[in-house]
């Protein structure tokens, strides 16, 4: 198809994919003439991961650039392709002073054994982890964090069914579209389902059964 | 305590002190002359919880006001209360088309009733529940949402305990404050197991037992 129809069939306006073509972030058409080009369904699908990246993942052109990168230079190594994907999408914000984060990460590796997580010490999810750890003790929320053994094996199970998703799928494209989508839009299904499973317990608990 | 301490005991510098207090997310200390206030404990704890919303939740500050208006607003009402605060903090921005938002709803809708979740049609985590559905299924990802289950059963199991620290505290505000905080900071809490738990899971899957 022509770049006309790419703009009409993804709904993405032809300026905007001239922009992510410059960018990088979607591979050129073939060329047909001098000014002319022509793009398939792997365009399509490319600029879908590409807003979706920008719109609902709210990442940026740079990250969505280096994700897609990762896409794009995969090789068989299933398991370090969908890592790399991963840790770029891991945003880091979380700060706490030196001692609490010493604790902090610490109380990670307790709670990684206990699970028998085996997960690298420099992996920016564990690092991660021991920042949002040493929040929530700065912000004097410990009661929280007692309760870190039953939100892991929540987070097990959540995983499980990411991974069976993500491995049920035929070609690495989709596997990897599956670990970006997943994960983006993922963190938001799941917190969204929490907020609604907490309105029902909260109405139960505490509004003394006068329905809705 | 005067400014100068408020700020030294906070961390927060001066300015973004008398920031606060005219954009109204601080209420004011008891004056002590005409141009000098004294603020106590619940200044330096009101302060904490601005910034773990501002720099770690990422909310704004208009936001920000609205939510600590609901908990100055608090009333007998716990569950209204806790509604309404986590109302504020439950982002809109997923976009799909009138027919996949139709289907999402009544998908929504289905996963509720299984669930025997009660959650009234207009709450907002009910409407952006089915616009992530509605997503998902517009990016083609509608493998994730056959298991959309067993992420609810996973979702229930954290706001039960999440429930169950909030409930588990002594006075009103530190109940606010585990609702916003544990929402705010917890999404990342569970986004994070969630990689390390995939992360650990990948390996053990794709990786062919090679050790890390």
């Amino acid at each position: 198809m022509r770049m006309a129809e790419l703009s009409r069939e993804s709904g993405v306006p032809t300026p905007t994919i001239k922009y992510y073509l410059r960018e990088g972030l979607l591979l050129p058409g073939e060329k047909t003439g001098p000014n002319q080009a022509r793009y398939d369904a792997r365009h399509l699908r490319r600029l879908r991961l590409i807003r979706a990246m920008l719109e609902i993942g709210g990442i940026s052109v740079a990250t969505a650039k280096e994700v897609l990168a990762t896409v794009d230079a995969a090789e068989k190594d299933t398991h370090r392709m969908l890592g790399a994907a991963q840790y770029l999408l891991t945003a880091r914000r979380h700060h706490c002073d030196q001692e609490t984060r010493e604790q902090a990460e610490a109380e990670a590796g307790r709670l990684l054994a206990e699970r028998d997580w085996r997960v690298p010490v420099k992996s920016p999810a564990r690092i991660m982890l021991a920042e949002v750890i040493g929040s929530l003790r700065t912000l004097g929320q410990d009661d929280f964090l007692d309760r870190l053994g039953d939100y892991a094996r929540a987070a097990d199970d959540i995983a499980a069914v990411d991974l069976s998703v993500v491995a049920g799928r035929d070609d690495l494209e989709s596997m990897m579209e599956g670990v970006i989508l997943g994960n983006l839009l993922g963190d938001t299904l799941i917190a969204v389902l929490r907020r609604v499973a907490q309105e029902n317990l909260s109405e139960r608990m505490f509004s003394g059964g006068d329905g809705i």
